[in-house]
């Protein structure tokens, strides 16, 4: 019997054992579960024990305790996968419109109905499940595994950056799968693989010492929040490119081939249209929205404050005016470099009549894992076989803070395998997953371990 | 025995009567004050009542009471003054700082202290004086004397320009005096003879339905913060001056002579950096610091608001910002003509991206008095008579907006004709007046009666 058949053979229990899992509401952001959170862990790390993982370990942290297990059976000349997943939910009450109990899993129409059955419970268990089925019956999977479960996903996986640089032997492994996202439709599997980095900077324009009444004052001083509009004014081209010098220099440009793949999923301006409400689309010249968004780095003004802002109004003429600036990054942009050249630009656009300050407030490096990497194609494979379909590949346009700490702490690729649908109602009432996608992603998983071993 | 020997024999009783006065403590923000402030109201019109003034009434407002008084006895060839004042003082305590308590009046090398002593009961009071020097022993004042002494000064006037408005036949007059500013120094006296108006009203560029993540949807919207800041930075040239065509078509351009009398107490560079602290001047090119905040227009950012602006970052692209924008209008500069030039540039300069909406807050005129008018005549010669020194000309940048009603609902200049010092301490500890000012602005009140009349 091989791990597929069994996958088949037992996928009655194993939903079952799902649904136990969804029954336990760890729910990391509220206090009063902290009990049912440690509960889970402890549940998951019984599994894994019982499956054949070894090293299984519940291991605390400052909140919510991170679960470990691993086999290295393979051998030191197999690759091992480092399989990242969060065991933690959103809170959920039925009030909020769910249609049944969001802790009492119930099946409609071959959907699970949930919190979190999509996000993230099922998508991690569908890997735990694999390695049970290559496990059983004294199999051997043919790659080394390590499993890294968080309990803090939800509010910001405060503990687990800390965590991995504390155990980069532990978790050292030559590629990290994470399945926490969804695909376009259900029988179309994707993959995303770019993430954009971030770097975020405050800017303070200074002038006078102190606010000063404009009556008096008005038309001799360069009013800050003025000098502030000027000087972000000069941050972009007028036709949408950003106008810091150097800002491009290390942007990997798109191949004509990763053009065509990112236009089969990308946003079309109909949908842009419909989801942002906006009068026209913007940005740098000679890109599609898609690309604009996920393949391009920007430079957004995130928030402004200055003077007087209440009802009514002041006649004040303020003493600064402050920015909140982030740019998104793509690779190879370097989050430091790009920081340097914004604050040297900005520097040198500001007039004598003002001062600029720039506050550096953090930065994350962009993600980018190459098409034809063998872990890469790897997961394609995997999806060929799993879902009987070639992926589509995608960029995000966001950043997820754990795939930086992977690959900055380990030096590994990240393969983004989502399991779930783009419509699961993540984070939403009724959060809901595909029985039939849940045992796929088992096969799936099965299947990357099998190709990766190739 | 002539109004100016009746003002030097009872100088020792007319200053007791000053200092009764500010025994009252008639602090207007104050409700546990508001019996006080009555009784000020009271006191001031059993007072022009005894000195011959008629017509005298304690007007009530929604608030604190107005008193009016009037002597027509010059006839209907002759001019008819209005003076205007107020009998209400700011809040004062003797731990901020008093060295004797502020309504326990406290002569000192001269001074008198006391919270109202120069703001504003000792100037008003000194016409009312004059009034009863030129009155007495059956005496005729040669023009025609109204009093109109409000009791709300000091929170904004709140209910005096509607009174202005309802009663223009009552208030009929050829010139007001306002005495309720400083002069440079004691030998010094000065004639504010303009006021910059005013125009204000809030700018928001939209763009987005809702805020957006700046993940997602970043690069490929029109960011309302980053638009608003192109579209303020228009509003400008690079060297300081206004950029909205049309905006200075209306300004009075200021004569050689006028120049060289403002240069006479012009703030100069090295005063204007003590008080601003701020790294260099800005301004209209061509133009005196001096000049540029009294005698030329202005377009001033007093707030900007958009997005996120807590402490620590939010990757928001936000859905709208905001910024209010205050213009200072010289003469002939009308405000709704200003507004909406401003609104017209603002919308002709918005990007497709993005909307822009303008709303209208406010808006008063400027004001500003020939010096060769017959009133102003007067007043310079009041004052050389008064003081013995021709006074000096002074522009001032902000707006008073009691000026604007008289102005607005009357149709007659506004003297504005101090008799405190600058430093005299108005609104803080140890306010005081020189009571020898205090007698001379007596003198100069008649002297200006006289050559009125003339």
């Amino acid at each position: 019997m091989t791990a597929h058949d069994f996958v088949d053979a037992h996928i009655e229990a194993i939903q079952q054992q799902f649904f136990a899992l969804l029954r336990i509401p760890s729910i990391s952001t509220a206090p009063e579960h902290a009990g049912d959170v440690q509960q889970v862990a402890h549940w998951l790390a019984d599994d894994m024990r019982r499956i054949g993982l070894h090293q299984v370990e519940v291991i605390p942290t400052a909140r919510h305790p991170i679960v470990y297990g691993e086999w290295l059976g393979a051998g030191s000349d197999k690759p091992t996968v480092l399989i990242y997943g969060h065991y933690d939910v959103q809170p959920a009450v039925k009030s909020d419109g769910w249609l049944n109990e969001p802790f009492d899993p119930t099946v409609r129409d071959g959907f699970v109905y949930a919190r979190g059955s999509s996000d993230d419970k099922g998508q991690v268990f569908a890997h735990v499940k694999a390695a049970e089925a290559m496990l059983a019956n004294g199999g051997r999977p043919p790659v080394n595994l390590k499993f890294l479960i968080e309990g803090e996903e939800e509010i910001g996986s405060p503990n687990l950056g800390a965590f991995v640089k504390a155990n980069t032997e532990q978790l050292k492994a030559d590629v990290c799968v994470i399945s926490d996202s969804g695909m376009p439709t259900a029988d179309q599997p994707a993959i995303v693989y770019a993430l954009r980095g971030l770097m975020t900077m405050e800017l303070i324009v200074h002038g006078p010492q102190v606010d000063l009444h404009s009556g008096s004052y008005g038309g001799s001083v360069h009013n800050p929040a003025q000098a502030l509009t000027e000087i972000i004014a000069q941050l972009h081209h007028p036709e949408g490119s950003i106008a810091v010098p150097g800002f491009y220099d290390d942007v990997l440009p798109l191949s004509d081939q990763e053009r065509v793949e990112l236009h089969k999923t990308g946003m079309s301006e109909a949908e842009w249209r419909k989801n942002t409400g906006a009068p026209q689309p913007y940005g740098e010249p000679g890109y599609a929205i898609h690309e604009r968004t996920g393949a391009r780095p920007t430079l957004e003004i995130n928030g402004l404050a200055g003077g007087y802002f209440d009802t009514g109004f002041k006649t004040v003429l303020p003493a600064k005016a402050w920015a909140k600036i982030s740019c998104r990054l793509v690779a190879n942009q370097n989050p430091e470099v790009i920081a340097r050249q914004v604050t040297d630009f900005i520097h040198s656009i500001t007039p004598s009549t003002v001062t600029s300050e720039v506050r550096l407030l953090g930065g994350s490096p962009p993600a980018l894992v190459d098409l034809n990497a063998p872990a890469m194609q790897a997961a394609i494979r995997a999806y060929e076989r799993g879902w009987g379909k070639r992926p589509v590949f995608m960029r995000e346009g966001g950043s997820i803070p754990v795939v930086v700490d992977f690959q900055k702490e380990l030096g590994i690729p990240v393969i983004l395998m989502g399991f779930g649908l783009n419509n699961d109602g993540a984070h939403g009432p009724n959060e809901h997953f595909k029985l039939e996608m849940f045992q796929k992603g088992i096969h799936t998983s099965i299947h990357f371990c099998e190709a990766l071993a190739q």
